[in-house]
């Protein structure tokens, strides 16, 4: 270990706060789009200087993302032993969904869930929270036994993704949350189990 | 009206039929990130020209999914009158997830449906087709009376958007339209009439 003066890295905190700052508000306003040379540029700093912070876009997704992210673990957490099983899961689900309209970055960082290369800290947090909620609705027959919280947080934000032009994004995205939730078509013949995804 | 030579129109329609074939392979490729400078380096050709047919990226997107859309609605007027309504519907719906899947520019076409300035002519030739299909679905109860075609069309946008980096992403998206269609948990008391969206 490299012994490095307080000063230094005080310095270098700051440093980071700032570019972290300016990397926030650019995926707000530009999503997934956000470009590292004008983070670098609005900072003040070198592209050098970002990209080591920042080495992928997915990177700098995921740290926009961490509020976020650690928000919605600790929400779980909270919902994990409480109330009705199927109410539990869905108001958490329900602020997944909020969290994803207000917050541009995150449900593009979410999105990156599928990539074999990589892990996706964030989608693998909220998975690892979500679980014991998914579970006990599973349990209660409130959610086929097939469905995994991946499921639900793709859907949640394919739903975020889809609308995001709209005049009331989320409007639109609670409204075709419910749809998802409910069923836009459910089978025909009601059936005392409930239908698992074929 | 300017007398255009034969020869000339000739030429002008085979370059535009070049630029469209690069435009098409530059959005399978890239999605709506595809690359107006691109395109124009590919075609070898200036990017005025490129603009002058594809005045932004919304054009771009739906002169390159003309073809596909037209089947869509070709597809929905073969089903309007057959069978089931709730099948018909499912059926061709199934062929919108496919077609976003296959196509990655489609989705992106129809996500602009919701932008108030521009009139979407993709979004809107689909519901235009799709709307007996859904209303006849509606009538025979297998759908509720407020869903509509564009949320639908959002919602299997979403799916695809959210699912393209995935291994298989057309395994995915259609396990997850099953889910919606299905509901991951539809409200606990079975109802003689459907279950609206609330």
């Amino acid at each position: 270990m490299t012994a490095v003066p307080e000063r230094q890295r005080a310095d270098a905190r700051r440093n980071y706060a700032l570019i972290l700052a300016v990397a926030e508000e650019e995926v707000a306003t530009r999503g997934a789009a956000a470009s590292l040379e004008q983070i670098a540029r609005t900072a003040g700093v070198g592209s050098a200087t970002v990209r080591r912070h920042f080495p992928s876009r997915r990177a700098l997704l995921e740290a926009v993302s961490r509020e976020r992210i650690e928000a919605l673990r600790v929400r779980a957490h909270e919902l994990a032993g409480r109330g009705d099983a199927r109410d539990a899961l869905l108001d958490w689900l329900s602020d997944v969904v909020a969290y994803c309209v207000a917050a541009r970055g995150l449900a593009a960082a979410l999105a990156y869930d599928a990539d074999p290369v990589h892990e996706n800290s964030c989608a693998t947090t909220l998975q690892d929270a979500a679980n014991p909620l998914l579970l006990r609705a599973v349990e209660d027959g409130a959610v086929a036994a097939g469905v995994t919280v991946a499921d639900l947080i793709t859907l949640i934000v394919g739903i975020t993704l889809a609308t995001e032009h709209y005049p009331d994004p989320g409007a639109e995205a609670a409204r075709l949350f419910r749809l998802a939730v409910a069923g836009f078509s459910p089978p025909p013949a009601p059936r005392t189990s409930p239908a698992r995804p074929g």
